[in-house]
């Protein structure tokens, strides 16, 4: 299961880090993509609580392309998650294609879904309870308030979309508990709100690093009443922190540091929850660390 | 320029159908699935006004998919356009990449967008000028009320979600001239609202088929004022028209079937406005059949 398979990465390597996979050819430091791929997994695998290739970077390089992400996907430790950020949305039997491709073809053990069309879109994901299925619900970029941020006409109010989002994700998506979010950590008040209608589901927070979004506000913001419920996805910080030859090592220092930040911001939210006389329900993933 | 090409195909063939290539393995008359696309294609390039694979099924087929996909984008005739359907929607450079894999890996003349992250998000395509961006608007199938009919509030009223994409694509995303919709057949009254606030773009609609629209009623609400603005999809109805060895013959008598349908329903539509002293603004595409 997967949310089981994340608890147990982010227990053992201390992290609530995501490493994006993203290999853009413009800013690559080495010019074979999969091995680009190996030693970046290979240099933060005691690092990250998952891993994260965005479908897009690999789609870019033609069918060959597709080899390197199945050889990337294989080249993740056992213990260490695996997530098609694919974004994928389609109805009846071409959803059903999707995921039997991402799970079964390529072997991921989540994706992210977009819910525009729907819960009998989402279906062929949900179905799947050894998977996770991260919906889209407030993203991370301006324009998701074209949609996202419009207020829906709801009990006798009106609401933001992505709180609709929200509460279908939690209230009927979730059968089979292999449900989470995808919400932009640029965007901490709305990601405090969706905290607020989905107290138990995991977030997946994109936004940190290139985007600018800021890591205290987004931990305090998903930190749910357990001391978990959140990873922050990190792909250009990372990959790209050195353009010479060093940049396995410089992504290592990349990933550390911001692991280390995260830890750090956690730890002190717990800190002031415990001055308020907050217990844990279960032991924190760091308790022991 | 799509929407030329398109129409230019649409004219050549007196055709409004676009011929969906779904290759699903459980349901294909033949294990070799580019010779299937390729036989198809051959069978239909006369009647076609464009192909329209979805790469859902391509993916699922591992890396060596997407060969065939590319495959199957070079064997369509020069004059008839391919439609990506890929239903994507992320952001900044990862949407960039999408762009790029589709319009120039796989040489696709157009493809089907998802607005769920809004209009920046879609901005890698919409810039594309040459290539055509159809967003998915009121979608075919039964959940895409789940969210696409919610209602929204607007201009001191109300108005569902759909609608707003709709004005939003008219508006806002179609600087260029190169945005079109995509509407289920299987909602018509839907799809006349659409058209009532689009009176200038093209639609792509599925439904008819497997999914059960009624050709009459979706030609009726999609038709615009030039006598033309709509193409009509439909790939399980043609491709396993026959399970045997004369598959590709009997998905030539299919499309046939449907195209001549539809060009009827269309005539029939034509003759009444005209009746009530209605002339076409322009040559209509069948004016010199």
């Amino acid at each position: 299961m997967f949310f089981v398979k994340l608890r147990e990465a982010v227990q053992r390597n201390h992290s609530f880090l995501c490493v994006g996979l993203d290999p853009d050819p413009s800013l690559l430091p080495e010019k074979d993509v999969l091995a680009f791929n190996r030693a970046i997994i290979e240099a933060t695998a005691d690092l990250a609580c998952a891993y994260k290739p965005n479908l897009a970077f690999y789609e870019a390089l033609g069918p060959a392309g597709l080899e390197v992400l199945q050889r990337t996907v294989e080249a993740v430790p056992e213990g260490v998650p695996t997530i098609a950020d694919a974004k994928r949305g389609d109805i009846g039997n071409t959803a059903a294609a999707y995921a039997r491709a991402l799970f079964d073809v390529y072997g991921f053990d989540a994706a992210t879904v977009n819910p525009y069309l729907g819960g009998d879109a989402l279906g062929p994901f949900l179905e799947r309870a050894d998977k996770g299925v991260f919906v889209l619900c407030r993203t991370s970029n301006p324009g998701g308030a074209d949609l996202q941020d419009r207020l829906v006409v709801a009990d006798g109010g009106s609401r933001p979309l992505y709180e609709v989002v929200a509460e279908l994700a939690q209230e009927k998506w979730n059968a089979r508990g292999n449900v989470g979010l995808v919400v932009g950590a640029t965007y901490p008040q709305e990601l405090g709100r969706v905290r607020q209608l989905c107290p138990r589901l995991t977030f997946l927070l994109p936004g940190v690093g290139a985007q600018g979004a800021d890591v205290a506000a987004a931990v305090g913001n998903a930190l749910d009443e357990q001391g978990g419920g959140f990873i922050i996805s990190s792909s250009r910080q990372i990959l790209y922190a050195s353009s010479g030859r060093d940049y396995a090592q410089a992504a290592r220092r990349a990933a550390q540091a911001l692991r280390d930040e995260i830890n750090r911001q956690r730890e002190a939210i717990l800190a002031a929850r415990s001055g308020r006389g907050y217990q844990p329900e279960a032991d924190p993933p760091l308790a022991e660390a």
